[in-house]
């Protein structure tokens, strides 16, 4: 592989960039980012913080973004209606969208679709329902922006995640990643994996309590893409030698039984004293939110990077509405 | 009647434009608007669907439009929010409004008009009550525009449907329409039937399930006006002699009984065999959401003019938020 | 005391109105406004009168305003969202914080305003539970406003009450001030109490039912701070004699037994005749909503400040937003 960081100034920018994307510039899928088009976003993101700095910009004046929750997740809402407003967008939002579509008048998703993409310029959604942003992709003549559909998709936590690690540590390329928590049914870790296989000599350690270990699907992924991967039950044993500690929440509503719950929570807890244990240039990372994965104690450390990971949300959705709205959009 | 299109160009068109507005302007019920006034509309909201086309307009930058809703009714609210954003006003918005008003703490509707009248310059108000709307004109410093008052009145949508007619064949005189489905019900059907009798040698076809036909005051109106109107059960013979067909939904929730409801559903539905039958420079509307009044197949018909009809709606709400906001909101 | 209504022309304005805030802003406690930083406030709301009046202003184009609500107040975050809008701000709003943070998940408010802290240049906060809004003070990296923490503060209202007194007599100074109602569970009556205190010669007059008179900590406040109090339980013969009339709603939800309720409801109604026996130069107020506190009959009276008070509260949160986002938010 030979690709560069792309110091593209797109839109001006090569066009080769510019032919990594079609028209709408449709968000559905994490395993749409194959590595040009990430390193195309990634220095996107990277203008879109310079950008936040100098006060906002105007670049999407005039541009309405649609936030279509179908239910709620205010923090990823949140998130891209900052990133909306610091491009000068204006957002029409709702949290309610089931009142108006299928559920209670019979309509389709696909006519709900059309008709707000008769308003709107991109339309960022989120379902309960796996599959959802593709079927909308397919009628709608904006961009659909997928901010998550059931157990399905979330790319854009996919894109922040390994954008955290990018900027933090100069490159992702033979970096060593520890995913700990629960791998089982946690989307983010499992997306992450995957797109780590984008990059040259990752590997990847899952730490997981025996309930909820890694899927063999993910682990076939890897085995296919030629990453090394293992598993660990001692995340002090894996500490020392990461780059990148990936904490997640055990997520109660998960479990069929309260005693699952409970064999599972509370195993893997991150502390400063085992932070004193990891390398100089290590990171720590969190989907948020946290419930006790990592202390509070381990916060003040400047290799604690799960807030400005949250903040790198931002700016990977500001590069993705810009895609969206500004270049690929068809202005009939 | 001598009215032509006025190619007026508002803000800075003929005084008697102007003068067919009164300050504020509130938009209460779809009776206050004479053919005079929907020339000087359409005309703008023409103007409107250009500016959509050039990236939005800073027009209304400054200005406040509060969408102040007493029950969801998401696509509509985001339909006027859209129309807001692309002209550059800021929209305050709330679908809980009753959760601050008479109905929690025993606050009249009229105080709480004029306290969001000290916020904003124009209120889009959504109510359960017949009347409401007009109530609170009666006491709001700034424009209100009616976005629904219960079973009463819906302004905003029976003039997107007549622009629509108006857009689509280039006028509304001495055109067939076809009023199908529920017209008893239907506050659609009912709003554009009278919209209707302002225009020359419209002829209007009603097509009811015997259940919901259309109400015998509609009918003596249309009488009042001089307008030829007709009844029929059978939908295929109606279609080819009509310039538009306007279906609209059975409401599951209007009906008594759900055997009531069965006897009704799925009478009247337009498929490609039978649009096949209708004339070519015909158009097929419907207020949407839909159901199965009209088949997915029909879709791609160039005839099928109910998502422009959707996408019009919004012309239509930034040409009256212009005229609410710009022209007539004393500026105290 | 020497304190003059400075004219300071902030941001450009003199060093010493500078070192009244500090950095980041925030608005957590009436108690913090010592009457020179309110004089500062005051000076900047007359100038946000003069914005509104010319159309808005772009001076926060480009900030992002979190309106972070654990509770509906629609009234109090519409009035915070106009107030952004009208300094061209974007709003990112949610009255469902509760679903993303501590309750649901297991989230700190310290992490969920860590993370907000990440998208927004201000995050205003209104929560169920005393004492939240200095909390999220003490880590957020931008300003709080304290839009209300449960029965504790509320310390906008409290200004724009103080600065309507101020606005319509020229001074606080020297007046009587009647508050009448629910001074016992009244966070408003209670709050303003405490900050005519700040002014010279002020005298307060409190009319409650017996079962709701003011607490005793507010009586102590003002025997230290030296302020003329008594108690009345005759509106009538109070009236005469007073500059500001403070009218308050007796609040149902605050009652052990509706019996209790009705002993003090209705004892307390400002009507015509009695507003008759007022000075010329006097003034009614009332927070709002109101119930049957003041009569309907009173409204055109222009001594009746109520709904000019509501508009101040914009005025106020724009003088307050101009001094969180512009000044004193470090721009990293």
């Amino acid at each position: 592989k030979a690709y560069t960081y792309l110091d593209t100034s797109f839109p001006e920018g090569p066009q080769d960039a510019r032919q990594l994307v079609w028209h709408p510039f449709h968000v559905v899928s994490a395993s749409q980012f194959q590595r040009p088009l990430m390193e195309v976003v990634f220095a996107e993101a990277d203008k879109m913080e310079a950008v936040v700095k100098q006060g906002g910009s105007l670049l999407l004046q005039g541009r309405v973004v649609s936030t279509l929750f179908y239910e709620p997740s205010t923090r990823t809402r949140l998130s891209f209606e900052a990133a909306a407003a610091k491009l000068g967008a204006s957002v029409i939002s709702t949290e309610n969208a089931n009142q108006f579509s299928s559920a209670s008048k019979g309509e389709t998703l696909q006519d709900t679709i059309r008709t707000i993409a008769g308003y709107a310029d991109c339309i960022v959604m989120r379902h309960y329902e796996v599959g959802s942003a593709e079927d909308a992709s397919r009628v709608s003549s904006v961009s659909i922006i997928n901010a998550g559909d059931g157990p399905g998709e979330h790319p854009t936590q996919a894109l922040l995640d390994t954008y955290t690690i990018f900027k933090e540590l100069g490159t992702v390329d033979r970096k060593k990643v520890a995913l700990v928590g629960d791998l089982k049914n946690g989307r983010t870790a499992r997306s992450l994996a995957e797109m780590l296989c984008q990059f040259d000599y990752v590997e990847v350690v899952f730490v997981a309590p025996e309930l909820v270990r890694m899927r063999q699907d993910v682990k076939t992924y890897l085995d296919n893409c030629g990453v090394k991967w293992s598993e660990s039950r001692n995340l002090a044993e894996v500490l020392p030698d990461c780059d990148v500690v990936y904490m997640t929440r055990i997520q109660k509503e998960r479990f069929k039984s309260i005693d699952e719950y409970k064999s599972c929570r509370g195993k893997y807890i991150l502390t400063p004293e085992l932070m004193a244990t990891m390398k100089a240039n290590s990171i720590v990372m969190h989907p948020l939110p946290r419930v006790d994965e990592i202390t509070p104690g381990c916060d003040a450390d400047p290799r604690s990077a799960y807030f400005r990971q949250a903040r790198n949300g931002m700016y990977i959705r500001m590069a993705l509405l810009k895609m969206a709205c500004l270049e690929h959009t068809p202005r009939t």
